[in-house]
């Protein structure tokens, strides 16, 4: 009854990605139907018209996407083939086409290599022999080996220093990419949004820092970043948006190089942990703006609302036993301008299970109030430190 | 399965004020149940976890709080026998005691007399002799006359210039209060958010401008107001919600005369229209604190975070065909930054459909900005407007 008021927006995967997108697609009164993985899942607890199934299968995706008037995304999983199937009867968004880029690594690197986009030294390889061949050409050991399909938050990606390393690698079975070892200044992330129409919003470009290979801490706008190289990751972003025909958000991480370049490193596209500070620290989230994007509706303003937003991920640490709620009273009253982004997710050690974000004028004030509360509800403060 | 991760708040009542609380409780992690009034309400809409049925039923109230550890609402309207009989299992939140004064307006101000709190003179009517006894020890005609239970948006409220004005409100059948009409310069609202233990959250004071009953526009903070009558509303209201025990949102709407004092005019316990513009424009918004505030979690800063915040509601207005959906492309296209709110509800003219938040340095921009789109969104502009 509620499709008569707007269209309805599929979303296939029920994770935090999608969890988050219900707050303003409720907001905007836009309906969504969700296929979640499991009951319970994070985002099928806050979105009622939700089927459990297996994203792989085609006709479960037939079913859930009946009368909807756009398809999107919590992951890039679903395979290409259903995708295309899926393109004949309503919009996918983003398409096919534009989501093989963020499911295949060697083919992102293929186009990206085309467009002139400044990348990584890479090469598909298909053994230890060709690795050292990549390493001797490509400023040598160590180097990296990712699988070319289904890595995520440190996944799929080895460090090797040699040939006897790279064992693990090729056991694993799929496409393997060879990348030279940037030795990086750090790591941004330009996010940008765009619609069918062509619209693209850009938000600030961030800093993110990794912790084992998941993101664990984003600075908003990156601290001290050459204006110049600013607008570059910018440019860079909203290029392989519009050529890729990017439609939603695309997230394209960065390295920044001590000589002061940047280098893609990873596309993502869909709304991206290094955007999860625009939820309070800009005008229009990455959620609102994946919405409106994909329905093809005017796109908000990405601006920052504060001087400075820091984001911080909440991951299941040594505390092992208790709940992420017994958390909430210290950190809310420690930091009555802190907000608090739960996903409904039991603490496991490693596990993220949310995130906090603190803004304002003072960066230091807030990577202080981020990364305490952070720690805090993840149980990696000593009881030394809770009066803190 | 979510209720061991955060305690589970039972919500009664299905209208917008619940589907906005469901955006916080998402990003907290706090699952919602809910008893809607129908099928496809507003707030069923967005919370999973809902129940259609009647609330006049302690039976059906039962089961929809069984498990919960707390109750709230979305309106005032649950029979004060129900909520006694429902606190001797969970926490009622705000308390039959509290509500009673949000619930019958001879309460309320015979308490705020007690109180010493500045009110209109007003006095319980039985038929139209005490009427115009009133009217004669009070001012005078006109003067206004009030349901003591159940008046809402204009409705239970009868302006009489006289006696023979006064038969429909005594034929309405309800206890009926004479109260004089304020001769007043604006009206203002403060609000309050206040927690089991204690703590008080006040919200800057804000001014509203009410169109056929209803509350039409809500600037914050209220232009020009002397600092000390703003401490003295805020006072009242913190005031008043200690005295009465409440936990929750508490609205006092009030009279700034033009003799420079504030009255109180009306309460209500729950989220309320006055506060809205708190979702864009303040640290934490209402509809959060209330959350907060009946978990008994420490409050969230009702600081601004903008010069000025602008909500226009949006209702059903002259255009009877199509869709609110209709709007939205015009209006987020001229205004990126405008703040859409849409309640999941087909247009019907003098309906609260939704409601637009504007922020900004300029408060005459941001007035311009909300007017329009909400204009735009209700189908009163003419079509010379449209490019506009």
């Amino acid at each position: 009854m509620t499709s008569a008021l707007a269209p309805t927006v599929a979303v296939i995967g029920g994770g935090q990605l999608a969890r988050m997108m219900a707050e303003p697609a409720a907001a905007l009164g836009i309906p969504l139907r969700l296929l979640a993985e499991a009951p319970g899942a994070s985002a099928a607890q806050v979105i009622p018209d939700h089927t459990v199934g297996d994203y792989t299968d085609l006709a479960t995706l037939r079913v859930v996407t009946e009368g909807c008037e756009v398809v999107t995304f919590d992951h890039e999983h679903v395979p290409s083939d259903h995708l295309h199937a899926l393109a004949s009867h309503l919009a996918v968004r983003p398409g096919p086409g534009a989501l093989l880029h963020a499911q295949d690594k060697g083919v992102m690197r293929a186009r990206l290599a085309e467009l002139g986009v400044p990348c990584p030294r890479n090469a598909l390889v298909a053994g230890v022999p060709e690795v050292e061949a990549f390493a001797r050409t490509s400023g040598g050991w160590p180097c990296v080996l990712k699988t070319t399909r289904g890595g995520y938050d440190g996944k799929g990606v080895w460090f090797v220093d040699g040939p006897a390393d790279c064992a693990a690698a090729f056991e694993s079975g799929g496409g393997i990419l060879a990348e030279e070892r940037v030795d990086f200044h750090r790591e941004l992330a330009a996010l940008v949004a765009r619609s069918p129409s062509g619209q693209v919003a850009a938000w600030p470009v961030v800093a993110s820092t990794q912790r084992n290979g998941i993101c664990h801490e984003v600075i908003a706008p990156a601290p001290d970043l050459d204006p110049e190289l600013a607008v570059q990751a910018q440019q860079i972003a909203m290029r392989i948006a519009g050529e890729l025909g990017v439609t939603g958000v695309l997230a394209v991480e960065l390295f920044e190089t001590r000589e002061g370049r940047v280098l893609v490193n990873e596309l993502a596209m869909r709304p991206h942990n290094t955007g999860h500070w625009t939820q309070d620290g800009s005008v229009t989230s990455q959620f609102e703006n994946h919405l409106r994007a994909v329905l093809d509706l005017p796109l908000g303003a990405p601006d920052a609302r504060a001087g400075w937003t820091v984001m911080v991920n909440i991951l299941g640490g040594a505390r092992q036993t208790g709940h992420l709620y017994d958390g909430y009273p210290h950190a809310m009253a420690r930091d009555p301008r802190l907000r608090v982004h739960l996903y409904g997710k039991e603490l496991r050690p490693g596990r993220k299970v949310g995130h906090v974000n603190a803004y304002g004028d003072d960066l230091q004030d807030c990577l202080e109030r981020a990364r305490h509360a952070a720690a805090w509800f993840a149980g990696d403060l000593g009881e030394e430190s809770d009066g803190g």
